[in-house]
């Protein structure tokens, strides 16, 4: 694990902004005065569902893959993940021209097994648990050499990741709030070093599942509380803190919230219905903070990431069996 | 009905796009390397389904409910619709602070009928076809003064619906064929108008359903041919051309070409499936026509107005009850 007394920084985040640019896709930031008129704030929302691979993960991935030297990426890359990260880092991978390794939970959704394999990954399945990833993954880093592109806990994906908020913030223009979703903190940790450079005067809020509410608890515990049986829709964010992402939050988040299952998938459909965007349950938290009053937007400008759109459409939440 | 031997211009477009600008959104234009790859071209998406109300329409009804007079405007607007346009003359008129009225034919999707209600407009349902709307609106009109906003006769609709390839074109780049679907064929009259204008080389082809093969016969005949009886779930693409479209489409247009009604649910799902885009059916019908070889789209830059994404989530075509 990375030590929590290392932070990333602005520079580290234009850095991965000049490396990734020719791969990512600059994603719109859309506006709805709909929403706007139900919520009394001016939303602006960064489509990530819209990015490459179908998520902001594909900018930490690629930061950390193309970061690589040539003789680190010669014996591949590897990693874990729930399904975005994967796809992201079968993705740099495949720019790069090396292998990837991706352990990815048994009954992990359906597409997002298929689009790391389109991808052109090995996949490995193993236990759905925290240890039985992390253990499957240390088994092939030693087997095969791969370098281990973590999907939250390493510091150039953090840094990547924070790219999604400087363009958030020079196509939206000064913003009173920024909130993103929390699961292993790879996200927030570059959103939030951004904002504090660039938006020394916003407010910065993480939003969690109720069910998957480590950060929450650790942020009012001030120690690094442990995430337990995570249960919640957004499978996302059912990965618990570092000490690296932790210690960003601690210094740059204002405040961490939660919301319940029934207002993320009300957040899904609102979305869908208002900006015509499809997300997946992850992405709809922060919306779904705003939805059910755990953050306040009104008369302010708030930029919302939305993070992912890797959803099984056969299978919408608000549509029963 | 407007004469076919008046034709608009590219002045009357950039003039659209002038006045229209406040009001609509900048659509971001997708690509993917996995369409790229499996159609041997390069693509350029244009995202009308991301366009305010959730289609391209909003482009056209803007440009004409703002070119109103204030005399006129104070009568409020009229227009019938099987939804997005209905949709986009509610939000223009919504701008302007008028009243719009929406006459919707028996059996429009929900969601599009719940949009025009939310946006303020008032709805008469009719029977379902086209005399009937014609003669509804024709009878609002004459008890209210209301200036008719007809969904595709008509220059000011025409020209702002080409404003979307003005955008394709300054972010795609040069392209050697663009592509667009074909109803009434007011959004083909104005990007064709555009691409003449802006890409002499490029090739213009048009994309009907079989089943809603008005176009298709009449170009092939040099004859306006009637629409009878369309059968395609492709609900936008029922109505059949107007003189003035048909003579657009006659000057600009070098080809059109139609699809099966399962190459529309497999082009859905495509699009859906790579970029993250959740189109209505009759958006999908130009990816079709590629998909079906209909369209040889290999080694060439090929602009496509996605013109919509107004469907209801819970009734996906590719889902069987």
């Amino acid at each position: 694990m990375l030590p929590d007394n290392v932070f990333i920084t602005l520079a580290d985040i234009e850095a991965a902004r000049d490396r990734i640019a020719p791969f990512v896709r600059r994603t719109p930031v859309l506006t709805s005065d709909l929403l706007d008129e139900a919520t009394g704030g001016r939303l602006f929302f960064k489509c990530e569902n819209l990015q490459q691979i179908g998520a902001f993960k594909a900018r930490g991935a690629c930061n950390a893959v193309l970061s690589l030297t040539d003789a680190e990426a010669a014996r591949g890359v590897a990693t874990h993940s729930s399904g975005n990260h994967g796809s992201a880092v079968a993705y740099a991978a495949r720019l790069r021209g090396i292998v990837a390794h991706v352990v990815m939970p048994d009954g992990v959704a359906r597409p997002k097994a298929a689009q790391v394999e389109r991808l052109g990954a090995r996949i490995t399945y193993c236990a759905p648990n925290q240890a039985a990833r992390e253990a499957e993954t240390a088994r092939i880093v030693a087997e095969t050499g791969a370098a281990l592109i973590h999907p939250f806990d390493n510091l150039q994906v953090m840094a990547g990741q924070g790219t999604a908020a400087l363009e958030l913030i020079e196509d939206a223009g000064p913003l009173d709030l920024v909130m993103t979703p929390i699961g292993g903190g790879g996200l927030i940790s570059g959103v939030s070093t951004a904002v504090r450079a660039k938006l020394p005067a916003a407010r910065m809020v993480g939003a969690e599942p109720a069910g998957a509410d480590d950060a929450a608890r650790s942020f009012a515990s001030g120690r690094l509380e442990p995430m337990d049986h995570p249960n919640t829709i957004a499978d996302g964010l059912r990965a618990g803190l570092s000490p690296a992402t932790f210690a960003h939050i601690r210094r740059n988040v204002d405040d961490v919230v939660t919301v319940s299952e029934a207002a993320i998938v009300e957040a899904m459909r609102a979305l869908w219905e208002t900006l015509k965007v499809v997300v997946e349950p992850s992405a709809a938290v922060p919306y779904a903070a705003i939805l059910e009053g755990k953050v306040d937007a009104r008369g302010k400008r708030v930029g919302v990431v939305l993070t992912g759109g890797n959803i099984d459409l056969d299978r919408l939440p608000w549509i029963r069996p």
